[in-house]
Formats: C-alpha cells, sequence, structure tokens
C-alpha cells in the first residue's frame, strides 16, 4: 500500500510515522513545500526573544533518521492537485503519483484581508524556520515594528522584540488583549506588563494599509500612521485548503476540511488533519479551527492509524489553551464568558485569587481561576487562567474536567497537595468552584 | 450555643471559624497548649535549610486577628480530661467548662518505639515553631545529625541540614527512602542526589537506642553506633487520642478517632478533625491516618460547619500527595506499586519518562509519570510521579481521576497544553496510560 502525505507539520509527520507503526509494509511518501521537517515552530518567537539560544535547536529530528524509518520526505515540493477520481497528485517535477490513501495535513495560512501594500518588504508572517533565520538578522538591524493584531504568536512576538529593544506598537481592533478568546480580567495583567515595558497599546484600532517604497516605512491606521521597519502579521490562522477545496473535497463554514471521527474527509481514501481541518468543540458543537500543535498532531496520528489500515477514533475537542506572554502565564479550556456569551450559552461564574506555593515559600505566584458552568446540569463549559506557574496543567485539568463531565461539586470539594514548596492550603480551582456553586 | 475546639492547628483552627461562618453567634473557643496557632508547621523545614528566611514568616495570622473574628483562643492551656455525659472538660486553670459541642483536634505525635535514651537532650522531634525557633541555634553549634527513619519531614530535614553544612547520615529501616509509600524507581533519583551531596545513608538499618551524658553524642543502630550532635527524630505519625479515649469515644485500628461523613464521633456532641481522627481510604477502604494539613483543614472546616448546626459532608479521601526533595518533586495519588501489591489489589501498570517544556526551553525538567489501574475496571488506583515542576498539579489531576472514576482510556486521550515554554507536546500522564492500555 502506498500512502501519501501533503505537508511537513505536526500533522503530516504525526500521519506518516502513525501509518508507518500501523502499516510497517506500506510506502509513506511525505510531501513538503519547505526545506525542513520535524521542527518546532513554536520554538520561533522565543529565540527572536534570546529565550531560546539558536534555531538550530528547534529541530527534532534530522533528515536521515526519517530515511532510517522508512519515510520518503520529498523537500521543497509543490503539489499543484489532487484527482481523487484517479488516487492520483500531480507534483511539480515529479509529474502524476498516486497513493492508495492520502492524508491531507496542508495547515494554515495568516488571514489575509487584502490591504495595500502588503507584498512590500517588512512584513514578517512568522512560520517558516529558514525565514526565521533571515528574519532574525532583520530583527537586528530594526529599530520599530508594529504587532498587527495580537493573536498567540503575535503576543509571544510582542515580548520578544521588546526583549531586543524595538519600539513597539500593537494595533487591534478588540478592546483588549486576545479579546476573542480572553476575558478582559483575566488577560489585564499581561496587558498591564505591556504598558509598563512601554509598548505602544492602541486597542480599537485597524491597521488600514502598509506603506513604504519597496521597502516597509510606516503603517497606516484608523487612528493614523505608525512609523515601523517591521511589521509582524498576527492576524487570524486561516485553513490552506485551495488544494482540497479543487479537488472537490468538502470544506465547512470554518473553511477547514470535514472530517469524521476518524479523520475521514468527503472523498474515499482520503484523510485530513491538524489546521487544515474544521473539529466540532464539545461544549458547543461548533466547528473549531486553527488548534494547537498538540491537536494537530493528534489528529495526524489518527488519520495515519486509520490510513495505514488500523483503527483510532478522535473524539470531540474542549481545548485547553496556555502560553507564556512575558512573565505571566495565560491559559484556560474552551470558552471565557465573552465568548460564552456570544455563543448564547447559559452560564454561571466563580472566580478565586490564591497562590501557587506557600504564601512564604521563595518563587510563590499569584494565580487566579475563573471557571463557568451550565447552572441546570452544574458541569464546567469553560474556565481562564492567569498566574505566574501551574497554568499549563491546571488548564489540562480543567481540560480533562469539561470533556468528562464532571460536576462543579465535585471540584468544589477535590482533595489538593499542600506542600509549602509546591502547593498552597488552598487550590484555587476548588475555590473558584466553591465561589462559583454559593452563586446557585 | 458554645462550641469548644481542642487543638490550635489546621483542624482546630479550621473547624473554628468554619462554625462561626455557619452560627455566627456561637460562643467559639479553642484550647492549644502552645503559644501560638495559624502559623504553617510544614515550613519548619524549610527555614533550617535557609530557604525561607525566617520562621516569622510562617505565621498566618495574629492574636489580635482571632480576637476581631470572635474566636477565643487560650493558648499553653491543657485540657485533662473530657465527660461526655456532662458535657463538660477540665481545663488547668479554669476548672469545669460547659460545651454544647466539642471538636477534637489534638492532632498528632511521632511514634515512640520507646528506645533508651529517648529523653536525652538533642532528639529533635520537628513540630513546634517556638521549639523550632531554639533548634536552629542548635543546628548553627553542631557538626553531625542522623536522621531515624525517612518520613515526609524527615526527608525535609535531610536537604536542610546538608544545606546547613552538618555530616548527615540516614538510618532507616526500609530499602530505600519513603518504602512504605512510593515505589523504588520512583524515588531513585532523590536517593541518587543524596548520596551525591554525601549523606550517609544506611538502608535496611535499625536504630536501638540514644547514648549520651544528658546530650546526645551517638546513635547506636544494627550495624553499629553512629556519632551526632542531633537526631531528628522521623518516625510514623500517630494520633494524639489519649484524651478521647479515656472519655470513651471510639478509635479504629490505626488508632485514630472513628468519624462519619459529617466528622462526627462515636459520642452525641463530639466531632473530631485532622490528624487525631482516621478515614477511609476511597480505593481499598483501608482507614488511613496522619494526612496532609489540606486533608485536616478540610475536615476540621466540616466538623465546624456540622458543630455549628449547617451541614457539611467529607468523603473518603484518595490522598494526592507532594513534596520538595531536594532538587526534585515527589508526588502522586493513592498506592505505587508497592502498596498496592502489599494490599493485595490487583493491577497494571505504564510508565513514561517525559520532560516538562519544550526539549528546548530553558528551565525544562525531566518528570516520570507511573501509573496503576485496576485490569478489570480500568479505573486508576494510584499513580507515582518525580519530576522537577508541576507535580503538585499533576497530582491534584491524578487525585481527581481516581476518585471520580474516570478510566485509563479517557486519561490515554485527553487534550494537553502545547506550549514551548510551559508544557511539551506530549502530556506524560497520557503517554503512561497509552502505555499501560497498551498492556490490557
Amino acid at each position: 500500500m502506498k500512502i501519501v502525505v501533503i505537508g511537513g507539520g505536526a500533522a503530516g509527520l504525526g500521519a506518516a510515522g502513525a501509518a508507518k507503526g500501523a502499516n510497517p509494509n506500506a510506502e509513506i511518501v511525505v510531501y513538503t513545500e519547505f526545506a525542513d521537517v520535524a521542527y518546532s515552530p513554536c520554538g520561533i518567537p522565543f529565540v527572536h526573544g534570546n529565550e531560546i539560544e539558536s534555531f538550530e535547536t528547534l529541530f527534532l529530528a534530522t533528515k536521515e533518521q526519517y530515511v532510517q524509518t522508512g519515510i520518503d520526505v520529498h523537500y521543497e515540493t509543490t503539489v499543484t492537485s489532487i484527482d481523487t477520481d484517479a488516487r492520483t497528485i500531480s507534483v511539480e517535477g515529479e509529474g502524476e503519483v498516486n497513493y492508495d490513501r492520502l492524508v491531507l495535513a496542508t495547515g494554515w495560512l495568516y488571514s489575509d484581508p487584502g490591504l495595500a501594500g502588503s507584498d512590500l518588504e517588512g512584513l514578517y508572517r512568522v512560520k517558516d524556520i529558514r525565514a526565521a533565520m533571515e528574519w532574525d538578522k532583520v530583527i537586528e538591524q530594526s529599530k520599530s515594528a508594529v504587532i498587527v493584531e495580537s493573536g498567540f504568536i503575535a503576543m509571544e512576538m510582542t515580548s520578544a522584540l521588546r526583549h531586543r529593544g524595538l519600539d513597539v506598537t500593537l494595533v487591534d481592533p478588540g478592546p483588549y488583549p486576545m479579546s476573542d478568546v480572553a476575558d478582559p480580567e483575566i488577560v489585564e495583567p499581561v496587558r498591564q506588563q505591556w504598558e509598563d515595558m512601554g509598548v505602544d497599546l492602541q486597542w480599537g484600532n485597524n491597521v488600514t494599509a502598509y506603506r513604504g517604497n519597496g521597502k516597509l516605512t510606516h503603517v497606516e491606521t484608523d487612528n493614523g500612521d505608525v512609523e515601523a521597519d517591521i511589521a509582524i502579521i498576527g492576524t487570524h490562522k486561516t485553513p490552506n485548503n485551495a488544494l482540497a477545496e479543487a479537488a472537490g473535497i468538502k470544506v465547512g463554514t470554518t473553511g477547514g476540511i470535514i472530517v469524521d471521527s476518524h479523520m475521514r474527509t468527503s472523498v474515499d481514501g482520503v484523510f485530513a488533519a491538524g489546521d487544515c481541518t474544521e473539529i466540532p468543540h464539545g461544549v458547543s458543537n461548533v466547528p473549531l479551527q486553527g488548534l494547537s500543535g498538540s491537536h494537530a498532531y493528534a489528529q495526524g496520528k489518527t488519520a495515519g492509524v486509520n490510513a495505514g489500515g488500523a483503527e483510532r477514533e478522535y473524539r470531540s475537542v474542549y481545548v485547553p489553551w496556555g502560553m507564556l506572554a512575558g512573565e505571566w502565564m495565560l491559559g484556560g479550556v474552551s470558552f471565557g464568558e465573552v465568548t460564552a456569551s456570544a455563543l448564547g450559552l447559559e452560564f454561571v461564574t466563580g472566580t478565586a485569587n490564591g497562590i501557587t506555593r506557600a504564601r512564604y515559600y521563595p518563587g510563590v505566584k499569584p494565580i487566579t481561576v475563573k471557571l463557568l458552568a451550565d447552572p441546570a446540569s452544574r458541569k464546567l463549559i469553560g474556565g481562564q487562567m492567569v498566574g505566574g506557574e501551574g497554568i499549563k496543567e491546571r488548564a489540562d485539568f480543567l481540560g480533562m474536567m469539561t470533556r468528562t463531565g464532571i460536576r462543579v461539586d465535585q471540584i468544589a470539594t477535590m482533595e489538593n497537595v499542600y506542600s509549602p514548596a509546591i502547593g498552597a492550603l488552598n487550590e484555587p480551582i476548588a475555590v473558584a468552584a466553591q465561589n462559583l456553586l454559593a452563586k446557585l
């Protein structure tokens, strides 16, 4: 059997490895437009911020390792079309290539609102590691930057560029950072920190054009011009699905490929995984697009197992998330109050301000936990957190609570570890649940 | 109504505060033998180790604050007997004192095997903060110490005394550190670290006597004498229940007071909470004694609420635990393999060696997760972990998984946060569950 994977990111490589595991005799070919696979693009902002020493450390495996595991990766190779009836793809420089099973893992692109000057030199769309290496030299020569919209990567780039000493202006149409995913009081410490760091924060403002003579010199906005050597494009992720759409594979309302629980697309023999798909949210059933690298990897593995002829299911997602934003960590699961309200969900909230270790133990950090529950079922529908440590683990916890439908009553009486150096007497998740219950 | 609490630790103060909350008009009196309440005894080893600057920081509230909240604390006051028929207690210097409801929160003592020389100067039973302040000066003058058995506090004291430059010998009857609660491969990094720090580790050895002329000079063991200026007594906790037993209140097989789900003892109007009680374990139903400060506090609050006339239930415990042991953190929930085997439980294990952040992100630490599940129900029966960060939060997670009976299948496919600075692509708990499933 020949399994072809289009895309060399977390989903594509996850699929290739899992397909080989499920079917060791299968021929596995991966096509990627890029010069590399198997690196961690999520690390790029931290190299720019000098938190990580070099881009080289982001590579997970060498090309030789893929050869040895029997996965044939074709680098810098563009697939131009798919014929799902003939089960072939057209590959630049290779012609028609047949497949028995195809996995689409074509990933995402930054949403492009088509502004004037979008092709100027100086607009940085953080994504590819080779480009990042070149951009790092540009950053070194730059004095000023505009961050266009406060998505996850843009948030990390804001901290990174201030570390590098650039003047940074953040232009975002929302009223506060990450307003489409986070509640205002949760993200406030991050906003305050950037203000303290001297970032020029322009909320409720829109970029309207990029100007310059070949190279960016300033960004036009609703509220006037901002001089900038570079602009970091932090617009939303959109699925990279031109190939799939042209081949007649069904995409959903988000533009993501519609997949079933086995990551099968609408066309027989074709699977999809990662940021090019859409996945139903477990609470709302709203299709979601543009999840995390761990989702892409898990979806890829599911697609690969099934493409290889074994069986694995992928479930609805509840999307625990987390990130470092300067000195703070942000995280949560599913929805905050803003999103839940927008979706018309009924909910009750409970918030607790706590600490991560005993109050007197060195390194103790503040942490705020806000929970949302359905008043009828008393099950969690989401949560948001900001704090100094332990956010990723708590987001995973809340993810599992939401997914398994554990009631707030149970969370309110959870047992927790108390040991001065690693945990406080009161777990803030439990206290938030107690405060929520008090309102029911 | 008059509610009397005997004991000024986490359980006693938790009970007093909760009783006042449930019944603001009640008269609340707390008796304690000590000069202080409301400090964190768990912090004492870290002050000795110079991790925390001073003993003063361990105090949570001033005596004045208790006066203001309407809780009448009688310090350095000994209760000598209880008459549950007359509903009175005898108090040294106060005579007979009546009560409507009584809460026993008399805590624990170090198990005393009655060895010769147990009353010598130089034997330190870490517990009371005033004594700790005096002992800190003794430690400053001391050159050598023997740690007698590797309980939780003794483990922390081992690190602390090495930080202070003392020669430290650890004498423990078990084959490795904490062998009654932890599995050997989990605790091995801690053992190795102590060996590297130059602690003389004597496993499978027993202290048989303390020798000296008024003051300790050496400790006799099965394997010969050890010179020591001080000995840290790290024997097991036993419930401090002489008062309760003399009053005819029923105690169980562990010596702990038997309580129902409302923390009621066998005698009407008398409640108990904290280390003087025994609580059934959720998996095995074995009564447990000597849990953590957060358990004592939660039990105290339950006892106080019920004593005050409102209603609250306390459930079976699954006991997530965690601690700092030098550079490592240890933790888990319920049982490891050693204890589960001793209890005759059927189980399958799954282990994963993971990392806490992206492999290339500064501060990334190793972490090992070992899970035990019942092969029939596929539910967790326990877990053990060792790692560099995120142990407390993961122990809380496993505690909730065990308590709510979530199957390993669900844990194996959990969603997890991946963000380079705070979490790795693969969550080791999920991988351990996958490895466990592979054996089923």
